[in-house]
């Protein structure tokens, strides 16, 4: 939302802060104590930001202001003296223009005085053009580029380059020797910085993380490591060289996942090891609970793994990558609708993902990724009501589509060009990745859409127009290409203008809950391919989402409550307690956590994981905007199979409170207007905020 | 040159560090004790940059490797332990990457081992696009782009973040009691930081800049200006907000150019006052001796201007606006090269007046500054040969030119669009900056075919032939549009396709040494133009390098030596230690000292005011390479009205030296094949390197 309070905050130039953080946080990523960053282009923040506003005042205000950087002030563009902490502003119209320079952390102000307050109604530009002429007249500046600021939620004390994640003390479960080393259980996977008490003698202390006590106890390849030397007087990290001298506590300098701990000492001893736990202090604002404990079991360790993945952005999973992955972030962002409604973690981390210009490679490297990307901005827009947020970002919308649209072929298809990782999903079989994909096309064709919506919101028509003939003719092409009447299914590919003979789920399902297809398609495609065991199974969560999303779409939430407890319930059984990149059911005992040619490459906590809190709200309590920020929403509750279900749907303001059983549904919210359908009808009943509404369902 | 010793080096992403050092320089700016940045776009560093080598080892090698940042280590595409300080390569061929994170300053590194060593050549990325299949398998990274590391001469204990020019102590030559403060006189223009002996007291120290004794004296208006407090035990630097420990010593934290100095001082007293003269430690490499000592005066005050603009990089004039301008720099490209040779200081200029992707202005916001940009680049490859760095710029000269392009008309010309700055010239008189400027077509003209030569020189035939032909097609219409028959000239610019009626030198100058006109056009503007005193005289040493440069072309050196030194004779006798922005001989008094509006605005050490070096140097001595690098160069030497004349051109790796007066000429050069032309004679004599000829003039 933008800012409506009259707080002073800090300020920077939108994107900048969240670039900058999200380098700091991507970079956190190490294997067996090597330091790996992306392969991916790491931009900067511009160095030099002016942060300018017009003020009315009634009589003279001093105003305090405090930056991250050297700075100058402008008073109706004459320089002043100086980089003072405090300012007198004289009675009057009045411009103030203050330009920051900062290489190392991004320019950022924060002033405050009775009326005048920094936040995000300043506008900000990282080029000021203010020349002057020869007789010392100042340039006309109304080519520049004004944004307004971003911002989030710092006071003056909270230098933003000094954010951190909140830390509490935890203890381990468990501790036990097992072959010359300690093995310590933290009880569950989680998160945070080792501690080490009491560490004496001359020597070293290794530590191997594990998200199973296979992995903590394989050295060799356990994926994640820590050296410590202790000598006399000083504790050095061996993998950064980082030293520091000997105290009572040393805690480790970066922070890991795991749940287990196999430590192994020569020389030194340690008395003493605890963790640090590492969170972002989010609010549970979403709740599901029914008669059916496996399944809110599912849903309390989907809320677990999303808290554990949703950091200062949402990253992938917490052992690796650490990093932030447009398909899997498009994902926790929906998920977060329904659970945290935690808004600026959306932005943040479609800030970093687009990164500045110019665009040199895909989103993460990922032509579906970058398609993601676009989808997750219309997305945030009909959940948050954020219009300012899309006002910032569309120009990197459209200098991102400008790059896709400049690697189209003669049909204006996309298709991987050398450099480009044509991903889709990691699967359990042959996945052609060549020619043009049925899926890149069906989201490449929502991203165009998601242009044109965008455009009309910052009401550029001419853009509105440009990218809705794009995506009309690029969807009057996607049956023709793909449809296969003899398989009722699109399929999977086109090479060189011929249909390839494979069909898979991913181009069918997205297709179908994008409303590309129509209904007879659409019941085609529900038995020829969702429902056919035939085709080429899903093994991810990640596809899993989109798979069960179509289903429940087509009104399947029986069939995919069966599905959730047979999926996520099995890793349940396999002992998870955070929900994994990857299960293939048909796999035994530590394959399960094999991935990538490793054998504890997989991650064990990993966001896309958690996708049953997002069909849970969406698609069994039913609830999902119909028009931005909750203005409206709908209602369509389906108990598919359960006796009673109940829970909160969070909204920009408020939530929506619903509890159902066979007989009755109880309803209230506290923002929108709703629109509540009753099963098995379509004559909606109106809800109006503030009350509550119970309906008989007999 | 490229870098062919065999000795290790810092390296860097090429341009990275200019830009960086770059900010660093221009933000040193300050108006009357305000920080005073550019208002065009600052760049930063690319913050994660990955540096790579192949190496062949007879034996096992151990390298040293020293980095600015966080770093890993990859032998092999194998990730290795922590960032060591040593490292031991095995025996074999092997690939190794080494990348880096640094937020704050560049990516940097230096390695160094019996036969590995770090320097440009090796290969350098912002984005590898080294990702993994759900194999393992890496990618294919075949369309990563690569360049040539960037470097210059820094040994392993210069880390590039900690670079600074030297220094060394200086005296005022007097200082007197003034109006109840004092004024320090340096004896000539200087540049460097105050040093303040023996502080005592609390209270606060005042210093008022100079670059005259009024500027000093006049507190409310000079340009510069520092303010210390001093208490009991810290020195304040009022400006910056920051503290010291009082000491016997206390050294400003920012370098200012002066001559004079006044100080004034309440409740504070301080013993003595001297200065650090900062500088950059170039080699006068040139010279130029004369019988006429008025002029052998203006050579050696040019050599010292440019030596006091030549600093980290080459900026404008010391006093303000200490920043990098491109009208400016190709200047000072073209002095140098006749006079210190520093290669690396044009490239340093090069890359930071460039900056990086995208380009959201023309240079420095000018759209004249944008063409000097490319045209450097030619002049850069003629005098040094160092294809190397036309290949790491070319790519930027592209998309610059791209940017160009998207602004051109109807006609395919250049207009000042709103936020372009049509500069030209700071005139006594009106300047029309409307519609298509005959300056800028041709100065866009030249741009082109530079591309087109810079095209053929990296190989790439399709750009060659893109930009030769859009310079084909430019240069056909410049007669059309703007040669007056009526005139006898080229107009000043053309509006809606009207040939206004005013005439100005500076398209007229450029096109005849460009060789646009013929020799009867060129004839035709030397009389109607050139030498017409009817048309606006120009009152910049910047103009008058092109215009004069313009008359020697014509062969007219005589007529130029006495406007040399009527008119920086005229400096001389005005009193100038270092040549000035601007000179209206017709002015008088401290009417010298205003510009802008400003009583002290106008720079009385400006770069641009050197030109003597490169006229009497390409023009007089004759000197010019004709072949990249002077691998062959042409010698026209012309006394010009003088008696006797000697002097030495600097060339990349040795020196051309020459004297000549009326009866003989005596030439030697130990690089390069020479042409000699004999006054008169246009039959050139082969001048072989390593031997003294001597001619009869006879």
């Amino acid at each position: 939302m933008a800012m409506t309070s009259n707080k002073a905050t800090w300020i920077w130039y939108p994107g900048d802060y969240e670039i900058w953080l999200g380098n700091k946080m991507n970079n956190r990523r190490t294997e067996r104590g090597a330091f790996f960053p992306p392969f991916w282009k790491s931009d900067s923040h511009y160095v030099t930001v002016e942060f300018s506003t017009e003020v009315e005042l009634a009589e003279a205000e001093e105003i305090t202001i405090a930056v991250e950087g050297v700075f100058n002030i402008k008073l109706d563009g004459k320089l002043q003296f100086g980089q003072p902490e405090t300012f007198l502003l004289p009675a009057g119209h009045h411009h103030l223009h203050i330009k920051v320079w900062n290489q190392a952390t991004p320019p950022a102000l924060f002033v405050e005085g009775a009326t005048v307050k920094s936040n995000s109604s300043w506008k900000v530009t990282f080029e000021d053009k203010e020349w002057i002429d020869e007789s010392g007249k100042a340039s006309d500046t109304s080519a520049t580029v004004y944004m307004q600021a971003g911002a989030w939620n710092f006071t003056r004390e909270e230098r933003p380059s000094a954010y951190t994640l909140c830390r509490r003390p935890e203890e381990a479960v468990s501790v036990e020797e097992v072959a010359g080393g300690r093995l310590y259980d933290f009880g569950r996977e989680t998160f945070g910085y080792i501690v080490l008490e009491g560490l004496q003698g001359a020597g070293e202390v290794a530590l191997y993380y594990g998200e199973s006590p296979e992995e903590a106890q394989d050295t060799a390849y356990c994926e994640t490591l820590d050296r410590i030397a202790v000598a006399a007087d000083t504790v050095t990290d061996l993998a950064t060289g980082v030293s520091n001298p000997l105290a009572e506590r040393y805690t480790l300098g970066n922070s890991k996942a795991f749940r287990y701990l196999y430590v192994t000492t020569e020389g030194a001893t340690v008395a003493h090891i605890s963790m640090e736990y590492e969170y972002a202090p989010v609010a549970y604002r979403g709740s599901f609970k029914c008669n059916d404990e496996e399944l809110n079991r599912i849903w309390k360790m989907g809320a677990y793994t999303m808290h554990l993945t949703t950091r200062e952005f949402f990253i992938d999973g917490i052992k690796r990558d650490r990093w932030v992955w447009s398909g899997d972030a498009v994902q926790s962002y929906l998920m977060n609708y329904y659970l945290f409604f935690d808004s600026e973690c959306v932005k943040r981390t479609t800030w970093l993902l687009r990164g500045k210009d110019p665009v040199t490679a895909h989103t993460n490297t990922i032509m579906d990724y970058t398609f993601y990307w676009f989808i997750g901005i219309y997305d945030y827009y009909m959940y948050t009501g954020d219009l300012a947020f899309v006002r910032q970002i569309f120009p990197r919308m459209q200098t991102m589509m400008e790059y896709v649209l400049g690697r189209t072929n003669q049909n204006g298809m996309v298709e991987g060009m050398t450099g480009d990782w044509v991903f889709v999903d990691w699967a359990d079989g042959y996945l052609d990745k060549k020619g043009e994909l049925a899926i890149e096309q069906v989201l490449f064709c929502k991203s165009l859409e998601t242009m044109a919506l965008c455009a009309s919101l910052v009401e550029d028509a001419e853009a509105e127009r440009y990218y809705a003939q794009l995506a009309a003719t690029l969807r009057a092409q996607l049956k023709p290409a793909f449809w296969s009447e003899a398989k009722q299914a699109l399929v999977h590919n086109r090479i060189e203008g011929v249909q390839s003979e494979a069909v898979t789920r991913y181009a069918n399902m997205f297709a179908s809950f994008f409303g590309y297809l129509n209904p007879e398609e659409q019941a085609q495609i529900k038995h020829s391919v969702l429902l056919n065991d035939a085709i080429l199974k899903i093994t991810t969560p990640y596809m899993r989402f989109y798979e069960l999303e179509a289903l429940c779409a087509l009104g399947e939430q029986e069939a995919v409550m069966g599905e959730m407890k047979a999926y996520w319930g099995g890793m349940l059984r396999e002992g998870a307690t955070s929900f994994w990149e990857k299960y293939n059911p048909e796999e035994q005992g530590t394959e399960h956590l094999a991935m990538y040619g490793r054998p504890y490459g997989k991650s064990l906590c990993h966001a896309w994981g958690a996708s049953p809190i997002y069909l849970l709200g969406k698609y069994y309590l039913g609830v999902r905007p119909t028009k931005a920020g909750y203005a409206e929403y709908e209602v369509r509750p389906t108990l598919g199979g359960l006796e009673w279900m109940e829970g909160t749907i969070p909204t920009p303001q408020g939530e929506i409170r619903l509890r159902m059983d066979r007989q009755q549904l109880t309803l209230t919210a506290t923002e929108g207007v709703g629109w509540l359908y009753l099963p098995g009808s379509e004559e909606p009943q109106r809800i109006e905020c503030g009350q509550t509404y119970t309906f008989n369902l007999n």
